[in-house]
């Protein structure tokens, strides 16, 4: 099989990238060849079957077209600008996060209207739970409205409802993953509102301090990269027909507190990590925590076989065994 | 205060039309002006403020811009092709459904940063019961999820992302109206999979024949056309902030069965009209039917002062008055 992955570069792509490298096959289904884009060129993996890299901008309709030219059997779309951005430049986000995945939904289309629907791609993409806004019920159910706070969220729904559209229509056999926050995302600590979740474990993890912006009783929805790049992998196999005319689907995460993620670092790491993390509350961080969801029910993923890290430690083990070769402390 | 109707010569946006040029006023504010626009001509009213009539293709960006040069006040946007043809020609479907609402938000959006913020419309725009599809809690509650069955239904539940989206941001003061089926239709039965609902109810009250195509026991959610005016010239006169980050409002209705409709004929036009319609059982109508939503809480609509007709012989009188001037039987 064929596998197009646009955002191949991004913390995700890169994850998802190696998996399928070392794996060597999708669903039981051997690769037979990966080609990989984003913005920038990503970088090329080290695998057993051919690869294409390429910097491409996936809002210019030729690109998409001639992404889609190779018929590829899945795609992984995983391209956006993050919601910081799309709040502050907000043509960009609507070019990048909405008419971008539009003209790949349009060439995916003309592809297989031109096979005479003998082609079709499994489509997955990579929504976010941004898509709903507060206030919530806790937990979430399944059927809860997506009324998104954001011009990021706004895009993510609309493009969702564009995947349900297009693979009713027979274009395309879409899914799209609401994410949970990924945590703990690895990398230098980054200035996004939700930054903090991540730095207060992957910081004293590596024997460095870190700044809690918030109190201790801040309740979130958190999944690992290994969870996530599950999460797109199992999509990708679940037969045509499995999601019905209901695409987008919110995964189930591990829902804790901050107080709760401190106790799972005390565990795995030891009081001496814990005495890393400096508390100096953030009134803007903390009113835009404030609108985001905490718990979702989640039911419907489940059924459908998608898998959460087990708990919290969970999510600080595949840190610690992925990011940091096992070693606790730097 | 100046008001622009695009969409002004269907059928709800005349009566729209009709009413504004009678009152003279919109939420006590006098109209010193009505700009009327569609894709073909709309008639001209009878008023004592000026009206301009214009064809105009609002698809084109140019034509949205020079729509919002004059700074409307209040803009009622009912322009949109129905469901059957939405999902004919697809592409179709999304210019006009959805490409032309997007170029009207982005046409507000820049004259209301051409003006710095001092002037900004309220946007009225026609969204449907379409975004929601089957299966369906009964009742529906107000935070369901929009998971549309049509491309139809798609476009609007867009449209509202983006209403919503634009509001939040300050360039419009945005108000979507989700309606529910227009019932009693005046002018010749269509061939719409909807329009019997209609027909069964108009062509006995004229004395004529029509055809039941779906059993007695078939509930639907429904307004009249005087509701429909009623619920426009409500949103128009909301106070801004009224509906907070939630623009969309599921409108009240009134849900009845197929059986409660002719006993409503039957009180308001006898056992003769009643007599005239003919039970032709039809699967395909069948089908599509019992994939529409039967009844909604629409508590939130209620609350904001949208009202419903009281009941079913309301909606038959209101017919017999606004549209056979009080005679039953042709």
């Amino acid at each position: 099989m064929r596998i197009l992955i646009i955002g191949a570069a991004g913390m995700i792509g890169a994850k998802l990238v190696r998996r399928l490298s070392a794996d060597g096959a999708l669903g039981g289904r051997p690769i037979d060849r990966l080609d990989l884009v984003d913005v920038v060129e990503p970088s090329r993996p080290k695998a057993a079957m051919p690869v294409t890299t390429a910097a491409a901008d996936i809002g210019d309709p030729e690109v998409a077209t001639r992404l889609f030219a190779a018929r590829p059997d899945v795609v992984f779309h995983l391209a956006a600008i993050v919601s910081g951005e799309a709040e502050r430049d907000f043509d960009k986000g609507y070019r990048v996060n909405l008419d971008a995945t539009r003209a790949l939904l349009e060439a995916a289309r003309a592809q297989s209207v031109r096979s005479s629907g003998t082609w079709k791609a499994k489509f997955v993409f990579a929504s976010s739970i941004a898509v709903f806004g507060a206030p919530f019920p806790d937990p979430i159910p399944d059927d809860y409205f997506a009324q998104p706070l954001t011009s990021y969220g706004t895009q993510k729904a609309i493009d969702e409802l564009l995947v349900d559209d297009y693979s009713r229509r027979g274009f395309v056999d879409g899914a799209s993953l609401r994410l949970p926050t990924i945590c703990v995302r690895p990398g230098a600590p980054n200035a996004a509102a939700s930054g903090f979740f991540s730095n207060i474990m992957r910081e004293p993890l590596a024997g460095k301090p870190a700044v809690l912006p918030v109190p201790d009783d801040v309740r979130h929805w958190h999944a690992s990269p290994r969870a996530a790049v599950g999460f797109f992998l199992h999509a990708a196999a679940l037969p045509e027909g499995a999601l019905g005319a209901r695409r987008a689907v919110t995964l189930p995460g591990v829902s804790v507190t901050v107080a709760e993620q401190v106790e799972a670092l005390r565990r795995i790491a030891g009081e001496d990590a814990v005495r890393l993390i400096e508390r100096r509350p953030d009134e803007t961080i903390m009113r835009i925590v404030s609108g985001w969801p905490t718990r979702f029910e989640a039911r419907r993923a489940r059924d459908l076989g998608f898998r959460a890290d087990a708990d919290f430690d969970a999510i600080l083990r595949a840190h610690v065994e992925d990011e940091l070769g096992g070693r606790i402390g730097g």
